[in-house]
């Protein structure tokens, strides 16, 4: 029996002592978060699966009929199609692609009439529980909360819960104390008739308390929940030991810690109008409050739109931390140049030891994607050690990276040529940066929503009949999430944030790319920042981007006859800006590579004709 | 008491013989048109607004206490602002902006408690009622329907419901017959489980049976309901005088004509599963279901999408009426240089007498907008003699207008310089026309959505900090009605229409604009056709536009050094198809200034210089 399957065995007995006849295996934690802790990584443990998003059903008993039929199933996106098939026995489970064969249809279709499914109430959402009920209704599938996960009573060596310390976000970086954040929230709470909120989200905590921690990879949070009240005083539920003495002074006399565990009683004891947001908070939360006497109004979560509209202090911390990170950024493309990686990894890793030289690197802030040839032509491609490609051949190289520093977040794309591009990726890699500059350059009303603009950065692909499968542009946070909403850049109807109204102060990503399976890929992305952008002849008040990456644009990948004048014009100011705030951190070589790489393109482009 | 006041207490008494406390009075008609009869222009008669859009209530009661309380009010949207003003007697009528000041809430402020206000429920769709309801239930204000409209009982010569006699809209234009678009139906009401649909908008009623009519100004509609059945056979409730004999000839054995009025009655006998669209169905039509022992299935009108998406018989005629109707614009504009109009009503004149020079005119498909200076800075102005300004001085003038054609729909806005145009006007005619051509050459997959192309009109105003306060492009029928659904390419968020999957055959309007208010106005409109648009290297199946309205466009407006080569090269080929559709239609004066209309810009400017 191989160690999936005994596991498997052992989830089923358990079902079977707990009278359930089948389970929900989410991947996510208590706070839905996009990535979690090692001890929420209940899916991986199970099934195998190592990607950043899915789901498992498991029924108590396998059927006993000839026949495929596992009697549990994992369910993933198309990002990961191939992966879970190289990752999960598919004796086992039953492979499932969402959002087409969603998990309440295989349970309604595989559960036997009159069966009680478990789910963990601390992992799921409202939502999701009255999809699924409605679905199930019909075979009079019960969907039971448990008290215990069975997938925990069966994980002997679970890790536990992160311990790691939080740390002060100073007013140096974070612009606003604490206080005054609680202030205004409880200025919203009066103006809602609420007398608490209840916050969920790990990086709406880490922001209203200006704190910042260790217990998720590549996102500096504080695994926590909080309620703040319309005094403005509140209650942090959180291991008391991680709260150091300096940062229980940070948090002042008004703000009282609790246990993590005392947030589900504390719920119970509530009274009055408490406000919650459900897009945030899972199940529990709600059974929680219907057995006490609070009322709920439900609302979005008051520190979304003050932690996605950055403040003064934060968006000059964003450009400094991009001027550093651009430092390490020109240092890695010069070192391609003079001494190719063994392989992908081998590059991230040397990316990586770059950005540390600053001292001021905290943390990744996402797994790299670092990608030759065809790993490139995969958006979401990780390097794992048996699919990592080694530098040769004449192809293309992606590097998708970023930094958490605790001044800024990062997240850049370059694509470089690896010998002689051909004409074809000249073509497509100018198609993408002429996107990439429509939507840089863009000026819109306020009141314009992402989705308006995303054609920009599409429209000379698709004048090519091409397209790339992803969106345009993410929010992100400020030494937080690399993706935080609410704000997108994308076509989607109906997908989460197209319709965010842009707001002076967001930050997104602008990366449009181009994909050619099987062969290669090209992505250019820069942050931008949403800006007023005033004139005098203006008849209504305008915004426009910043775009607050620095780091050269590869020339070699460019056609420059398919480049208007104001397109050049557009790359040769980036460059000038690129190499002023780079060349003070370089030297001898490197410096030598940056003035070169940073040349206006005409100037280039006459010298070559 | 002036006349309005007369009719207003004759109203009053008659709600309280009727044991009412108020009542609305919706501008629509029995089918949710948007242009109605004059039978159903009750609103116009009662309060002599006599705009597009609007409703009134009114109180039986008007407040007795001092104060500006007038215990009725009507609501008109932003067009209508200063309009209502001019012709509804604000002693009368408080005068409430929409959608801002909705009708139910002056109805929750101003009725007293426990009200009974009445409703006619032809005219009144359930989403209102439902709305109105819950804004109401806290007042214990009822809503209650009328058997009888209460205006009608006090309007003395409210014309009689017209009686127009239907034609045969034959195949050699609508090219398919009537019995295939009602197999087609009967397919999907057998997919959808129903047994009959209810056909309430009178354009799919004209669409299905291939039959056109004269009961709605400016549409070619006949006043009818429709049930359709799975098995294709049909009941069309009209007049039956409405109906020559050819007419009964061409829609055949399997098409029954009933009353008009037979229609609820009938609702009531019906069993099985009925399908109807809530969006173009009246509450009475509910409540006659809800009496007897049908089954409502909710689902789209089924003829929307193939009306929509036009056959290829249906897109020649179009074109074929655009090259005809290119030629009458053609004459117009030469005539405006040999001999100005008195004013803009004369000038419309004109028009309408060119176009009925091909004798194939049925109707014009809008009242022409024709407005000099200051009056086409109103994107929905229309001439009376109290407003129409005279052919003077040097400004713009603006000209949208549109034919019935038995081959197609025509809609045309062109902008022409009075004099000398001033640099600002060229600099915004020039923006506005880059808009159009962005949109005009677009290429997008299928699958796009009319929302996503909208910034590609509106970009060039915006990097100037303007913009335009209307959408860019509405469907347009085949001779029917110029504002034809579902299609729509707008920015607004939920507008309807803009989330539309745009579909080969569909037509739309391409009409950017700009209005500088109290001085000019700028629009240029042009009907596309969405076409398949595949070649060889596209990845993925891709639509663009084709441009069917030919008319010259105004160089003397344009700033060439604002137009890119590409930009340039569009308007001369344009021009060049318009020279090559229109010279045959022109001789002598108007064929020389047609040449010399349609000369290529860049050769104009270069010899200019």
């Amino acid at each position: 029996m191989t160690d999936s399957a005994a596991k498997l065995a052992a989830l089923r007995a358990t079902l079977k002592a707990d009278g359930l006849d089948g389970f929900i295996v989410p991947l996510t934690d208590e706070h839905m978060s996009e990535y979690v802790g090692a001890y929420a990584q209940r899916l991986g443990w199970l099934t195998g699966f190592q990607g950043s998003a899915g789901s498992a059903a498991v029924l108590a008993d396998r059927p006993t009929d000839a026949g495929p039929a596992c009697g549990a199933a994992i369910f993933v996106d198309g990002r990961y199609t191939i992966q879970v098939r190289a990752q999960v026995d598919g004796d086992l489970y039953e492979y499932r692609s969402v959002p087409a064969e969603p998990l309440h249809l295989w349970l309604a279709e595989n559960a036997a009439p009159g069966s009680r499914i478990g789910y963990d109430p601390w992992l799921t959402t409202r939502a999701f529980l009255r999809t699924a009920e409605a679905a199930l209704a019909a075979k009079d599938i019960r969907l039971v909360p448990v008290a215990a996960n069975p997938v925990d009573k069966v994980w002997a060596d679970q890790p536990a819960p992160p311990m790691g310390a939080a740390e002060i976000h100073g007013a140096e970086f974070a612009g606003r104390s604490s206080a005054d954040k609680r202030a205004a929230i409880a200025a919203e709470l009066k103006k809602a008739g609420a007398t608490a909120v209840l916050l969920s989200a790990l990086d709406s905590i880490a922001w209203a308390f200006n704190i910042r921690g260790h217990d998720v990879a590549r996102t500096p949070v504080v695994r926590a929940f909080a309620i703040v009240r319309d005094d403005a005083t509140a209650t942090l539920f959180t291991a008391p030991s991680k709260i150091p003495g300096e940062v229980a002074a940070h948090l002042g006399p008004y703000v009282t810690i609790q246990p993590y565990k005392a947030f589900g009683p504390a719920l119970e004891a509530l009274e009055g109008a408490v406000m919650l947001d459900p897009a945030w908070s899972v199940a529990a939360i709600f059974e929680a409050l219907g057995r006490g006497k609070a009322r709920i109004i439900e609302a979005r979560d008051p520190t979304i739109l003050p932690k996605s509209a950055k403040n003064p202090v934060e968006l000059d911390g964003m450009r400094a931390a991009h001027v550093r990170d651009g430092g390490a950024i020109a240092k890695f493309l010069h070192s391609l140049e003079t001494a190719l990686p063994a392989d992908e990894i081998d590059a991230s890793d040397r990316l990586e030891a770059f950005r540390r030289e600053s001292n001021l690197l905290k943390d990744l802030s996402f797994d790299s994607i670092s990608a030759v040839g065809p790993n490139a032509a995969l958006p979401h491609y990780r390097s794992e050690p048996e699919t990592k490609r080694a530098f040769a051949g004449e192809t293309i190289y992606l590097i998708d990276s970023g930094g958490q520093y605790p001044d800024g977040t990062t997240d850049i794309t370059r694509t470089v040529a690896l010998g002689t591009p051909t004409a074809e990726m000249k073509d497509r890699y100018t198609r993408v940066l002429k996107g990439h500059i429509a939507l840089a350059v863009a000026r819109f009303p306020k009141g314009t929503r992402g989705g308006q603009l995303d054609i920009l950065a599409r429209q000379f692909l698709w004048s090519a009949g091409l397209d790339y499968a992803h969106g345009t542009g993410h929010g992100v946070g400020h030494f937080l999430g690399v993706h935080e909403g609410p704000q997108r850049i994308a076509a989607a109807v109906g997908a989460p944030g197209v319709e965010e109204v842009l707001l002076p102060g967001m930050v997104l990503s602008n990366e449009p790319g181009f994909y050619k399976a099987g062969d290669y890929g090209i992505r250019i992305e820069n942050l931008v920042i949403v800006v007023e952008d005033s004139r005098p002849t203006d008849e209504q008040p305008m915004l426009a981007f910043e775009t607050i990456t620095l780091a050269p644009i590869d020339k070699r990948l460019i056609e420059p006859a398919l480049l208007t004048p104001a397109e050049t014009g557009w790359l040769d100011a980036y460059h000038e800006r690129v190499r002023a705030a780079l060349e003070p951190q370089l030297d001898g070589p490197a410096r030598d590579w940056l003035l070169a790489a940073t040349a206006p393109l005409l100037a280039e482009a006459r010298a070559a004709a």
